[in-house]
């Protein structure tokens, strides 16, 4: 595990219409897996600090316990990801209607999936073009005054689909990855082909939410926030350029930059 | 359901040292449960639009669908929240894999919980102490003084158990949950009683959080964002002053407003 809550990395920096390298802090992103009883119970994507209080705490909110006391042991193995649980009691109640996932058991594709499903949905970017730093800005542009909604109660989340030129469709929900479905649903629906279009979002890029473009089948993606270090290492694998902190005239190239060009 | 995104609604806003009665636009969240094949696959929360887009996207996603092509039939019944989805193949693989979370077949406690877990672990607040509108603003500064790791990357979520005057602990994580399940968990081990206790939180109050906070127990909810119209329905119902929008010497309340006092 790495030590604290963000590390260093080196990324490009667009502004003053140039890119320059700079050394960023990227907030760590880190999934721990919950055992009770020797049993696999959840997995949870994390900041790595505080494990202790975290599990003791979820395990807490979905019912499991209800005092420290019930917990005869809790063991964890930070390097690896794991938390051993083991209660004093040995069943646990209504275990169906906990929000489990599984770990992905083979990883071949990438290190850094663990779930199951997104090793076998989340694709590989294999487009070559290109867009400029002006259409980056003009994009996050637009799609920030096409949501009504958002200026009215600062509560959703703003995603579009785009050429390099303009939005093809925007979509607007309290949900980060519903935005994202929609705007899958609507490429379903309509037969739209999405391997050379964009996606702007207006949230964090998590691991879940690269995944989730790379479900898509985008190759940019471009945010007016920040990614976490492993939503980056997962951008790299799956040859995704990740753009952040989308804002005024400048912004942030995280992986593969080759797709972002001056203008 | 509700058509569009957003609702009116009263609230009580803190300006210029004096409350006034506000009208306010409330993002809806919207529970959606869907069936495929007659059984029941997953629920979740969103904002009530595009909603077979949605499922639609979501079922691509979770890689139980590639194709329009392989659904015979999709009915919304938009109005009690249930979207039935038949494939043309009869079985699903890897059924256990997906993010599955049950919704609460009785409902007695409050309509609003939708799943079974959180009727039985929210306790309804009894507390009848106050606190000030300045210390509310103060607890929030406080709170967003002591996040380094926000200030370096953008990319955590800050939540802070607090007494009317000050941070008992503060903790920070990529994920909104694991902030508040850190909070828990710290009191647990430490044994510190809640239920007199304010949370502090960055981010935005949807009905999940909500129900997180009355998990752990507390009675005020003070916090940077803006509520869901959900959230808010919960919090009455389980007797929790929901602040949002606490922003500069100005903030909205939007539920149980006699917690809250001139200074």
């Amino acid at each position: 595990m790495t030590e604290g809550l963000s590390s260093s990395r080196s990324i490009i920096k667009y502004e003053n219409d140039s890119f320059i390298a700079f050394e960023d802090e990227i907030a760590i992103e880190f999934p721990l897996t919950i055992y009770i009883n020797q049993k696999e119970f959840a997995t949870m994507v994390c900041s790595p600090s505080e494990l202790e209080e975290m599990v003791i705490g979820f395990l807490a909110s979905e019912g499991v316990i209800r005092f420290k006391k019930e917990i005869k042991q809790l063991t964890l193995d930070a390097d690896r990801g794991f938390a051993y649980v083991e209660l004093h009691k040995k069943e646990i109640k209504n275990q169906q209607y906990f929000s489990k996932r599984f770990i992905g058991s083979c990883c071949g594709k990438s290190r850094q999936f663990y779930f199951q499903n997104d090793i076998q949905t989340a694709k590989t970017s294999m487009i070559s073009s290109t867009i400029t730093a002006n259409q980056c800005i003009h994009l996050m542009k637009k799609m920030q005054e096409s949501s009504v909604v958002f200026k009215n109660t600062g509560g959703v989340h703003n995603a579009a689909l785009c050429t390099s030129e303009e939005i093809i469709v925007s979509r607007s929900d309290i949900g980060r990855h519903n935005a994202l479905d929609k705007l899958y649903g609507y490429s379903l629906l309509n037969g739209i082909p999405v391997k050379d279009k964009i996606l702007v979002f207006s949230g964090r890029i998590s691991s879940e939410i690269l995944t989730k473009a790379a479900k898509i089948g985008v190759g940019i993606v471009l945010s007016k926030s920040a990614p976490t270090d492993l939503a980056i290492q997962l951008a790299e694998d799956l040859n995704i350029t990740a753009v952040g902190f989308i804002r005024g005239s400048t912004f942030n190239i995280y992986s593969k930059p080759e797709r972002i060009i001056l203008n």
